[in-house]
């Protein structure tokens, strides 16, 4: 199958997802895939992100394709939860070393899944050949951006979800086979869900938009909870103080793994795609009903002090070795 | 260096180019590099294309990381050309195998002379470690969008510039060292014409502007000549008949090579970045006139008749072999 049958046949499905709903908000394209460049016709404030995940350093090559597409479009969309936005449509660089048609209709499901889930259609992209590399860039419309910048001396931190489990789940799955060599199945669901966690995380799309007014900070936990604060406290010029203890650790992670090292995840591990926000006390109230009718805990874990340009992110109960404070990568 | 401090010194200028401009447009960005993602607030037809670039696919490991800089842009730039699209931004996710500083700065001076020439920040990104592989999506407004589809019965066939260079040049490219071990540079200078046009296309931005109202249909010439008219006779349900003696041949290209390889580069040959497009017989007056404005030769090449199931473009007076015709690749 060459590349223009491969488009035609797998891609091309995915600019109809979305239309409808798209129409209806007034904003739309005048052309999706198939010209020289997609043209949407709208106003307002168009967020958008841009991602890359490659092969060998953002997922392994045994990642169950299906996963991969789900993953690649999550966390691109996860970067317009955190600005408060309405996702509309994404582009797709896809560079693959052959094409291997039922990979590549399962990776398309994985990325269909989400999609639809957010009425989303694709509206261009470009196929090459080359090592396994996607790049996805997600739009969306957000009347009042949450940005980095706003945290203020005073404010609560606080994060979406639970922390560390795509960190313990990029483990077990690195660790399948001597696990399943293994004669002891006991927490082989909990291990499912932490894997799961890592390989297909949710972007926490509705309550983001429900927290435009309510944060003065906000960004998604991708790098790991330590160093993504650090980007509010450079960005807002403060300090964040988080508290150790009270960090939110799922059932299935503290089951399967001690606590040290589930807290240790669920500081500096990265991937779990929660968002992390600061807010003025006053707002704790709303933020209560936000978590009840989202459905998502939101759980207070710090909070914003004047400027401290010696740490500007500290930890207090700590209980695990904090030498990585501060770390950073090139991933 | 790490991950941001590289962002910080070397991509970061970037984003303040052109920016004067965009707010006399009344367009202008409420945020660019720095957070989860850029919000641009805007309103009109937004067209926007997604091009990836992977190293030993669509340029040498030994390309000058100032062409590859330059190339890169200039290849996105050119399908806003094919729109009739003013490009207003862009956003880059590279992929690089280290942190080389001077390779990088090189990469980036090659872009900003680029960025310079048409004002355009450089609004996100993402930097990734991996295989080098660059992706650039770059953004613009086309209030009067040129599409593919618009070719009518009756039409001539038109291009810019001239075609077959960029194949000359990267035939030359990849041949230097022999080249560089025989006694005769005659064509020295020839040869770095070719060379350049390969390496550092011209995006017709100006012209593909003033084509607007004029061409019916319109695309860059990336693939080939004879691929890309494919896409024009498929997508308007019309043949394209080229006539191969009228294709224009550089003056370069006709000193360095005999005739049939010069003419089957510009038939079949891609990476000209010229446009290719098809207009009404009675713009031919217009034609000659934006041709004398800009300063760029448009040449006519072929007629558009109507559609033929079984050659959906064909040549007339070639003096090469055609069995390329046709020809789709995956790259």
């Amino acid at each position: 199958m060459d590349e223009f049958a491969l488009i035609q046949t797998l891609f091309q499905p995915l600019q109809e997802i979305g239309s409808e709903e798209n129409a209806s908000t007034g904003h739309g394209f005048l052309k999706k895939i198939g010209d020289d460049a997609a043209v949407w016709k709208g106003q307002g404030n168009l967020a958008f992100s841009i991602d890359t995940l490659v092969e060998g350093v953002h997922f392994t090559s045994d990642i169950p394709p299906y996963d991969l597409g789900y993953r690649c479009l999550a966390v691109n969309l996860s970067d317009l939860a955190a600005m408060s936005a309405t996702p509309l449509f994404y582009t797709l660089a896809i560079t693959l070393p052959e094409i291997h048609e039922p990979w590549l209709r399962a990776f398309v499901d994985g990325m269909r899944v989400l999609a639809e889930r957010f009425h989303i259609p694709l509206v261009g992209g470009d196929t090459t050949k080359g090592p396994l590399t996607i790049t996805i860039q997600a739009h969306g419309l957000c009347p009042h951006p949450v940005y980095r910048d706003g945290a203020q001396v005073g404010d609560d931190v606080y994060v979406s979800g639970s922390l560390g489990d795509a960190a313990a789940g990029l483990h077990l799955w690195l660790d399948r086979d001597s696990r399943s060599a293994a004669s002891t199945h006991a927490h082989s669901k909990d291990e499912d869900f932490l894997i799961q966690r890592f390989h297909k995380p949710t972007p926490r799309i509705v309550l983001g938009q429900a927290l435009s007014g309510i944060a003065s900070a906000m960004l998604d936990v991708s790098d790991g909870l330590l160093a993504d604060l650090r980007h509010i406290a450079e960005a807002s010029g403060v300090s964040v103080v988080v508290d150790a203890q009270s960090l939110p650790i799922s059932d299935a992670l503290s089951r399967c793994f001690e606590m040290p090292q589930a807290n240790e995840w669920a500081l500096t591990g990265g991937d779990d795609y929660e968002l992390a926000f600061t807010a003025p006390p006053d707002m704790e109230q709303k933020l209560q009903a936000v978590a009840k009718q989202s459905g998502i805990a939101i759980t207070k874990i710090g909070r914003i002090e004047t400027v401290n340009d010696t740490q500007k992110v500290s930890v207090e109960n700590a209980n695990v070795d904090l030498t990585r404070l501060g770390y950073n990568h090139f991933s």
